[in-house]
This record gives C-alpha cells, sequence and structure tokens, in this order.
C-alpha cells in the first residue's frame, strides 16, 4: 500500500537530508542510467549531475542523432555497445550496465518509451509532465507493474532545499492553519519553432511545460489533493508562437481542508513564485523552482524573514532525484514522485483544460490511493 | 458625457500632482465637509486629515453620540449648531457652512443617508463599498443627480502615489502588453462583535470591506472593465467570526483584452498586495494600498528596482481625496470615482457573490457609459 502523501513528503526530505552522506547501495555498484533525448534537458542539465551522484552513474545515451550520440558517449567514457538510436533501443535489454532508462524526450513521446523500457527490464524515471493523457499514464503504470519495475516522475522540485524547508515549515504548523496557496509559474517561449509549441509532440502549451510546477507545488506545500479546478485561458491565437498551444491558463484549485490555491501559467512573462498564506503568517518562494537561486521567505504579511536552507551535503536537486530511484530501487520503497503521483498531475491538467474549454467549474472525484 | 476611464485616470493623476500647489477654489474659501459616523474612519482617519487639505475643511459633525459629537466639535473649533444627530441630521440643509456630506457609516447605511444628504442640497462623499447592493447604488445616483449635486466614493488609492505611479507606468508601457494582474487584500478580523461582521450593517464580509480594493484595483492598473467572472468562497461557518459574512472569496476577472485578473479577498490573513504582469516586465506593490507605507518594485522576473514615487506637496492620498470634491464642484468635472465608479464594483461584487454561490462563470454585460 502506497504510503500517503503526508508521509511520503517527509519521507523525502528525510531521503534528501540523507542521500549525500555516503549511503551506499548495498551493492557498492552505482546505479547505471541510460539517458533517452539528448537535449537541452537530457544533455544540458541531467547528464553532467551524475558528478554529484553517489548511487547513479551514466551508463548510455539514446539519441536520434548517431554523431552526438558518439560523441557524448566518448566524452563519458561509455562504451560503442552503450550508444543507441530509437531504432535499436529495446536491445538495451540485454545490457547489464543499464539498470534505470530516464526518458528526456518530447512529451508525446514519454508513454511510448517508458513502456519499451519497461518491457526491456529497466527501471524508469519519466520526466514531466509524465505524459499526454490520463489514458497514457495509466498504461504507463501497468506496463511496469507488469514488468515488475519501479517507475518515477522527474519531478525535480521534490529534492530541492527551498521547496523542501517550505513543505516543513507548513507542515509544522509554522504559518498556523493553512489558508490560500499562490503560485505563478512562466517563461518567454521565444521561438516559435520549438516543438514544445507544437501539440504533437508537446500535448498542449504552458501548462504542460511550467504550469505544471503551480499544479504540483499547490499539492506538495499544502499536502491536500484539490476536489474541484475552475480554469480561464488568455491566448493571443494571431501570435505565431501560440497556433496550436495555449499561452496563459489560470486555475483556481478547491482543497478539502477550504485552502483554495491560485495558479497561473503563462508563456509570455518570466514568473516562478510560491507562497503559502495561513493565519498565522506565509512562506513565500520567488524564484521558487529554479535549477538554482531560488529563495524564501517568511512574515506575518510580507517578505520580513529569509530564510536559507543549509547548503546540503554536495548534492543538487537533480543528484538527489537521480539517486532517489536506485535507493528505491534497493530498499523497494515505491519513490516519492511514482507513476501515481505523475497521474494525479495529469488527471487534474486534463480537467484544466476541459474547465477553460467549457467555461465551468469542474469537481474531481477523491484521488484514488494504492 | 462621462470621460473613458483612461481619460479619467490620466485626469486623476494630474489633479492629484496639481491639487497641493495652491490651487485654489475660485472664491478662495474652503468647502465645508460634515462628518456623518464618528467612528475609526471617520473620525480617527479622515477628520485630522482637513489639517493638509487646501480647498477643504471640517464643518460639521454627525453623530450618534451626543457627548463625542460635541467633543469634536470642540477640539475643531465648530460651533454647537454645526453638530447634528441623525434625528435632526436633515436640518443640514440650512447650515451654509457645509457644502459636502461626507457619509462614514456602516455600509448599509451609506443609501440612506447619500439619499437625505442629496435631498439637503448637499454635495456627498460616500466611503465604500458605496452601498450593499446595485439597487441601492442606482437609486443614490438618480438622487444625487436629481438634486443637482455630485457624488463621490471614498477610493483613496485613485489618489495614493504609489498607485498612480503604477497606473502611469503600465499606460506608458512600460511593461509591455498587459498579460495578467494579481491581488490580494485581508486582514484578520479578529473581533466577532464589529459591525463588518453583521450581514445586515456590512452586507457582506471580507469582500466588501478590503477585498474591493484588489477588485478596484483590477479595474484602475488595467484600464479595463472585467467580461466575466469566477469565484470561489472559503469560510469556516463553525468560527464565530464567520457566521454571517464570508471570510475568503477568490475571485478570476476575465478582460477585453484577454488579460486575466486573480484576486483573493479573506478576513484571515494580512496581505496587502498587486501585481500587473507584462510581456516585457512587472509592476508590483507591496503593501500595495495601505494608509502609508506602500512600496513598489518593477522588474522583469522579480523585484529588481524599488522605485519610490516622488514626495507630494504637501498632500496625502486622504487629503488629496478631500480636495478633490472641491475640484469638482467648482469646475463642474465629474469626480473620478464618482457614483457610477461605486456602482461598477458593486455589480461585479454582486456577481462574485453569485458566481460563489452558483459556482459558475458569470458573464457581465458591457459597462454602461455615462
Amino acid at each position: 500500500m502506497e504510503l500517503g502523501r503526508r508521509e511520503m513528503i517527509a519521507g523525502a526530505a528525510a531521503l534528501a537530508a540523507t542521500s549525500g552522506s555516503g549511503l551506499a547501495q548495498p551493492s557498492g555498484r552505482k546505479m547505471g542510467y541510460a539517458i533517452v533525448g539528448l537535449g537541452t534537458y537530457g544533455l544540458g542539465v541531467i547528464t553532467p549531475q551524475f558528478a554529484n551522484c553517489t548511487m547513479s552513474r551514466l551508463a548510455a545515451v539514446v539519441s536520434g542523432d548517431p554523431e552526438k550520440a558518439k560523441r557524448v558517449a566518448a566524452e563519458h567514457g561509455l562504451p560503442d555497445r552503450s550508444v543507441y538510436s530509437y531504432a535499436n533501443f529495446d536491445s538495451i535489454r540485454d545490457n547489464p550496465d543499464v539498470d534505470i532508462v530516464y526518458v528526456c524526450l518530447p512529451n508525446s513521446m514519454h508513454a511510448e518509451y517508458v513502456i519499451r523500457a519497461a518491457k526491456a527490464g529497466k527501471h524508469v524515471m519519466c520526466e514531466k509532465p509524465m505524459a499526454v493523457s490520463v489514458r497514457e499514464c495509466e498504461a504507463m503504470i501497468a506496463a511496469c507493474k507488469a514488468a515488475g519495475r519501479k517507475l518515477m516522475i522527474g519531478y525535480r522540485c521534490h529534492f530541492e532545499a527551498t521547496n523542501l524547508k517550505a513543505i516543513r515549515l507548513v507542515r509544522s504548523g509554522a504559518i498556523g492553519k493553512p489558508h490560500y496557496f499562490r503560485s505563478e509559474h512562466g517563461f518567454v517561449q521565444r521561438d516559435p519553432s520549438v516543438w514544445r509549441l507544437k501539440r504533437a509532440l508537446s500535448g498542449g502549451g504552458s501548462l504542460m511545460d511550467i504550469g505544471i510546477y503551480a499544479l504540483n507545488a499547490a499539492r506538495y506545500i499544502t499536502g491536500e489533493e484539490p476536489i474541484a479546478v475552475t480554469a480561464q485561458e488568455s491566448t493571443d491565437r494571431s501570435d505565431p508562437r501560440f497556433h496550436e498551444v495555449e499561452d496563459q491558463i489560470a486555475f483556481t484549485l478547491e482543497f478539502p481542508s477550504g485552502v483554495i490555491g491560485s495558479c497561473h501559467s503563462m508563456y509570455s512573462s518570466n514568473q516562478n513564485h510560491i507562497l503559502m498564506v495561513g493565519d498565522q503568517g506565509r512562506v513565500e518562494m520567488e524564484p521558487a523552482t529554479r535549477y538554482s537561486g531560488n529563495h524564501m521567505w517568511t512574515g506575518r504579511d510580507g517578505r520580513e524573514r529569509e530564510l536559507i536552507p543549509p547548503p546540503g551535503p554536495g548534492q543538487t536537486q537533480f543528484s538527489a532525484q537521480l539517486d532517489h530511484l536506485p535507493q528505491c530501487i534497493a530498499s523497494g520503497r515505491e519513490p516519492i514522485v511514482s507513476g501515481e503521483e505523475g497521474l494525479r498531475d495529469m488527471r487534474l491538467i486534463e480537467a484544466i483544460y476541459r474547465s477553460a474549454r467549457e467555461r465551468q467549474r469542474i469537481s474531481l472525484a477523491p484521488a484514488r490511493r494504492g
């Protein structure tokens, strides 16, 4: 049976706090990751992070660009047999160096590669958003379960020191009874040619990409699952960037405790902010979920005290995330950001889009557990 | 014909900038105000502000407490004949010292005293919210029109330097194309016995009292009138403070340009914040609408530069507001925050309450103009 969210989050904090302290996988061998998709994130952000990992290493690369793949493999001392194309990806089953496949592809390709990885007998890390539909998410979870392999979603903020500190503050009663949550997440998407603006690849616009941080944070900061959502979209369809996907979408989440969560997602301005207000005070982060340089304040009415979380033991949010899955594999625990976590967000994303389209409030079924 | 909102706001800024510079009413006589309601606001906040006025003076007091009224009159050198009770209020018509009646009573009494003041031949300033229903607002406007007297609503932020600077920045294109507006307004309403928590006197909870600042700011900062509103209320009805009126209410405004306005009103935490985001930057105020000590920042992604408006020519937002109505009376212009302005907010307040109650989006008829 799955742990409750509160326990999972407490677990996340505990793991993040200990994962860099020399705790090793029983066998002593670092687990090998195959990175699928050598784009900005997979190559530019994730690959360098293995240097900060204690339980994970780069073991293989999968790319549609053979030259790039060979170059990256050479730079990281990988043998030729650990370079894969999308055509021969399934043969990764025969590579004992690869324990985990990390899917960093465009959103609409997540489901296919997660399912193929599970069928190849590998554990799977998949970038957010988990997929482009609830149906895909359910198929991904089923495939990993059938293969007896773990599935984790790349929600790095669950391993980020500022966000973990904010969660602890809220759970510890530092702000009193939580009343309302707010988050804006956006950036200026300048290039009309990027895959994120093509619906067939992205499945949606700013919400799928950056607004999901606000949505996920609304759940991990409050520790609650929403019971209703109401959304409004505003997109200038004459803008070449937004012919296929949304620019701005606002969504309001109603939580069982009475907390109201007000979120805003956009591709037309740079916003990165989280605020949780209770009857005794507030916790605020701006920027809140960046790769680095996040800031946090507490106060009664405003930004009265800046809190700087103590530096972690040599780990970043990325390396802590990468090391979490090997820890779960070794211990048999479910990842704190499992496929179920990705599915919960995807159910909400579908409801948000539906609410905006139909211009009505959408009631949500209670989240299924386990 | 009434000026468009943009012109009115430009006019507000211009007037505020010049009103303290020695511009005098043609006759040279300061116009006399009768303050109706010697409570926290009328006595504690407004009355001392006549010291900062160039065109206005305290001329009479109206109170249900004869001792208090006499004491205040004595402190301000008013003759006995300028002290009124609610019973003899209508005889104020015979007092040539009184040009303007300023209604600082509980919300549900605004309509009665505005109408009685107009019938007594006086111009009227009325505190926000203008009344407790659209029907009352319409009757108040009609009564003032029939009497040939001006009606102004006490929206002090239209005379507050930080807010005026924010309006100018947005209108001048400093943030590029406006995309979204956000405002939270709230404070902790501690005493369950205050009239603001009795529906018969207040007409509603936090929205009527403090949330109206967010609503009004959404309109004056964007310079637009919303075309739809969607609201969610969350109130702990077991809390003795909230047996009759709402605690929290969130409302999302859709504007014709595509701007989304996301507002939050509450009686359970101290929040006072305005943010306007465009595709080239943002303007933020926190606190935004306090009596003093408001702060403003501009930036691309966050609070990059604090802007401090130059100190005004000896006027405060309160004295500038008090002097605006005499200027309008002398020049024949409509106040920038006329009865129509109060009515627009009241139409929206009724729509917000209806949206929260019916759990549906409310489309709004285009705002009627002058």
